[in-house]
């Protein structure tokens, strides 16, 4: 079975192919450079490099949500592209699992994003077995001090938003520090939360396949905010 | 700082490239194809995504062993190449130490490489400073089980050894199990690897640097059982 997975909810895009089960290619880039440009490279570099084509992919991994709108939309419109013509199974899976797929330890991986405006997309998995401990949630940063008091140790924080979590709670006893260049999502993780839905028969059509934007974007917020701002006005 | 950073010690080829200590790109490869087939254009792809030229890397890291010889001949060999014209400094990181650097955890990271006729090449590691535990040694696997019994768990092998070395020792308790597409070598530990050299000034220049066998090649091998035979004989 082969699983083309990739990442673009941030500002790193990320790719790899499973091949039955064992990695056979995987590239990250944050380079700067916008999604638009650098994904189907990467896709093209790593299906040339294992010598598959599209035909011969069983199953499509993508980062659903949480992340930033426009990255989670290319992503998905990416898959849904690749996937449509070959009616290819897809597993949209949460960024924050994908995060947490990419590590094997003991205790807490916390997978966080930055979700700008003081607040970060932040969820809680088993290290080892990587079972989720919490759902996918936008909140501000002090909102995870009461699970971080009581989840079992020690604690890693993973993705964009690890270094303000970081920063925050470093000097709880258990927190580990991580070094910048393993903070990063892998693509190895976002296939194998893939394989997790395959297993699970969690998969969809790319027709269903869709984004978990997890709050409202920023012109839905303003213009909720100026119709409360007009109700309250008449 | 620029690091470029990459890894032919086993059958798996890793690139990755580090920009004042942040990971810009990272590619891991385990195709069937060959290093001298695959190591250009991973390296050309690598710097081309980061709108870098050879003259704008500060450091070379390459693994230097141990590992098949082969492939170090052919990681080092390039880096030579690369980093004579410009004298640009090297940092030759032991093979299992570049694997310890891509975890963070707490507990024991072993490195373990099969080096085929029943031995392994392991060393041991702090998961979360990285701090060195025990020598790079060649020895047979069930030569690890004294330190494993002592060590600080939980335990994590990862490199191509790890399945062998999981599947002697997993029932001990501590024993963490690593999914297939974690275990790799990840061209992110040699650069972190390689900035350590570079932070305790132990970089060689190109001339100086050489590979780290531990242990004689199957011809002198040979060699040597020969001649103890001829003087047994005579």
């Amino acid at each position: 079975m082969n699983i083309l997975a990739l990442d673009t909810a941030g500002k790193t895009a990320a790719v790899a192919v499973l091949q039955d089960g064992a990695l056979r290619y995987a590239s990250f880039c944050d380079t700067g450079l916008t999604h638009s440009e650098t994904l189907l490279p990467l896709i093209d570099t790593a299906l040339h490099s294992c010598g598959l084509t599209l035909d011969q992919i069983d199953l499509y991994g993508v980062t659903a949500g949480p992340g930033s709108f426009t990255g989670l939309r290319i992503g998905l419109a990416m898959v849904k592209g690749l996937a449509l013509p070959r009616n290819t199974p897809c597993a949209g899976v949460s960024t924050l699992e994908a995060l947490a797929w990419g590590r094997v330890m003991e205790g807490t991986v916390i997978g966080a994003l930055d979700a700008r405006r003081g607040q970060v997309y932040w969820a809680a998995f088993d290290g080892a077995t990587h079972a989720r401990l919490t759902p996918d949630t936008a909140a501000p940063v002090e909102a995870m001090e009461n699970f971080l008091k009581s989840c079992k140790k020690p604690v890693l924080f993973v993705g964009d938003g690890a270094a303000l979590c970081y920063n925050k709670f470093g000097e709880i006893p258990g927190v580990l520090p991580c070094p910048q260049p393993l903070r990063g999502l892998r693509g190895a993780g976002v296939a194998l939360a893939a394989q997790l839905c395959w297993e699970e028969g969690r998969c969809t059509s790319a027709a269903e396949l869709l984004p978990d934007y997890h709050r409202l974007s920023q012109a839905e917020r303003e213009r909720a905010a100026r119709e409360a701002q007009q109700r309250g006005d008449s």
